[in-house]
């Protein structure tokens, strides 16, 4: 028997989301061979749209069309490349792998993971955050557990065994955004050059605010009354409107997803805005999460597994000529 | 003894705010004899600033220089045209009469209302909103209210007799204002011709969602979520939006100031706008509140009053040779 090469191809991964692509190019073993990013989100494309960019990744990367393909994010809504219909929550791993859509390409099908969608009187979706709960998911196959991703539009997820059992959708930090470009706590101009340490301390009194019992709409115009009274310099303002705006999160999510104090989620995402929240959950006296990076590709290769899609023939980089080594 | 004319201009009372200036012409009874619109607030001033549009309104009535002048709102906050100090809560009547800062002015002192302030952890103040309530007073001096502001900024206050003890801030209308201009919630265009009872119909189904337990951070996107999954067309989302964040001022604010839902407050503000928190107040199980209006013009007569700003000369009109009649 002979053991393919290890560093043979054998999956290119997308995460295709509004604003940017991610791509990795996998092996077998799901080790990241190469990782590509680019600001060519579903919704600032360049011309040749969808299938220009994935050909040039492809080429960029020497792809044999036997290498599969997966992605996951808003490239599978309806404003995306292929609209693959929401999968209802409770949702498993193999019912994600079994619900994948296809979107024929020059290069071979191209899968696209399903998004979760939660019915009710006040139903949420996600999609592209399945994929990564998906990669954080403990191989034991027990257990329950609870992400968080934060982000423009934070979720929050239960998650029992393999399965997304439960979640609830943030919209923190395009609050942030919005409230810092467009509204009146944005027009206090910055006076001072911010300091890390009363960075931080801004922040932490207003993770703080969301223990007033007060709620979040009763608060949000302290941003401005501190820095009119004195209580804060305007150059912490953007600092301290984001810890209100996380504190609330935490206070709201530990509430709305019944969680007990010590079953602290694990922060999923990039490493500084996952220490911001580290910081805010032990602000608010819980434990601090730990923190498990960008499980995306994790979740693309074991949703590529259950899907069988690696069980192809052994894929190869094609030389410079275009043949296959 | 000769009466004055009931029609002889009085005070000139002034609500100049950050974007709009209205300017009432009262007798020596309070009624207004005359009202001018202008968008000329302390944020987008004509050249000649302050005092050009200040002389161009007495010019346009032909006041004497006689007539004494009371403004409120932001010009007198830091960014105006004087900054008069924060009155701290409780502010009885008396005090904000004896705390008015004066602006010399080619036609006199133009006397200003200060604003109040809420100091604490969480520091509030209001600026404009004081002279509405004490508009709203009863004459008989006795009694606990309340009183919502819808706006911007709403202002939730209490008021013991002729004191305003307690407020608090709700940024709504900037709220609702930025996420639909510039959130994603926004993004989603109309297709339908919006119908008035369908908009009613679509408010009321975001009011209730403020009784599901749910903070607001984790209902937000829910004005995305029940567009996606067909709930709602997509024409009425602002209303659906703007009954959200209504809803959630009123849950919110009753609890925040302690109030029994026998005690509904009273509505000062424009009839549109106050129909729709009273439609909110409703639909949350609350009696209808009444609507007094804007109480601005009589507010700034009373506080003139009680300054003793009428107790002068009887004020003239000029003739159009500017000769005092």
């Amino acid at each position: 028997m002979i053991l393919p090469d290890p560093a043979t191809p054998a999956l290119l991964g997308l995460d295709w989301g509004t604003s940017s692509l991610r791509a990795w190019l996998m092996d077998a073993q799901g080790r990241i061979l190469h990782a590509h990013y680019a600001r060519q989100g579903i919704l600032n494309l360049p011309d040749g749209g969808f299938a220009q960019v994935l050909s040039d990744i492809r080429t960029q990367w020497w792809l044999a069309d036997t290498v599969p393909m997966l992605a996951c994010g808003m490239v599978g809504s309806i404003n995306g490349w292929r609209d693959v219909p929401y999968l209802p929550a409770p949702a498993a791993l193999f019912q994600l792998a079994d619900g994948l859509g296809v979107q024929p390409t020059a290069h071979g099908p191209l899968h696209i993971v399903p998004g979760v969608v939660k019915d009710g009187p006040l139903p949420d979706v996600m999609r592209g955050e399945e994929t990564q709960i998906v990669g954080m998911m403990g191989t034991d196959g027990g257990g329950h557990r609870s992400v968080v991703l934060p982000g423009t539009h934070s979720k929050w997820a239960k998650v029992e065994g393999h399965t997304i059992t439960e979640f609830c959708t943030f919209m923190t930090g395009e609050l942030f955004a919005v409230l810092m470009q467009h509204s009146i706590l944005g027009r206090l101009p910055a006076t001072a050059l911010p300091d890390e340490g009363q960075r931080d301390a801004a922040f932490v009194m207003g993770v703080r605010t969301a223990r007033s019992g007060i709620p979040l709409a009763g608060r949000l115009f302290s941003a401005r009354s501190v820095v009119l009274r004195n209580l804060l310099e305007r150059a912490y303002t953007a600092d301290y409107l984001s810890g209100l705006l996380i504190g609330e999160e935490i206070h709201a999510g530990m509430g709305a997803m019944d969680m007990t104090p010590q079953a602290t989620p694990v922060l999923v995402g990039e490493q500084p805005l996952c220490q911001r929240y580290q910081l805010a959950f032990t602000t608010l006296g819980y434990p601090a999460p730990s923190i498990a990076g960008n499980t995306a590709p994790a979740g693309l290769f074991r949703l590529a597994c259950a899907a069988g899609l690696l069980d192809q023939a052994p894929s190869r980089f094609h030389d410079q000529k275009g043949a296959v080594t």
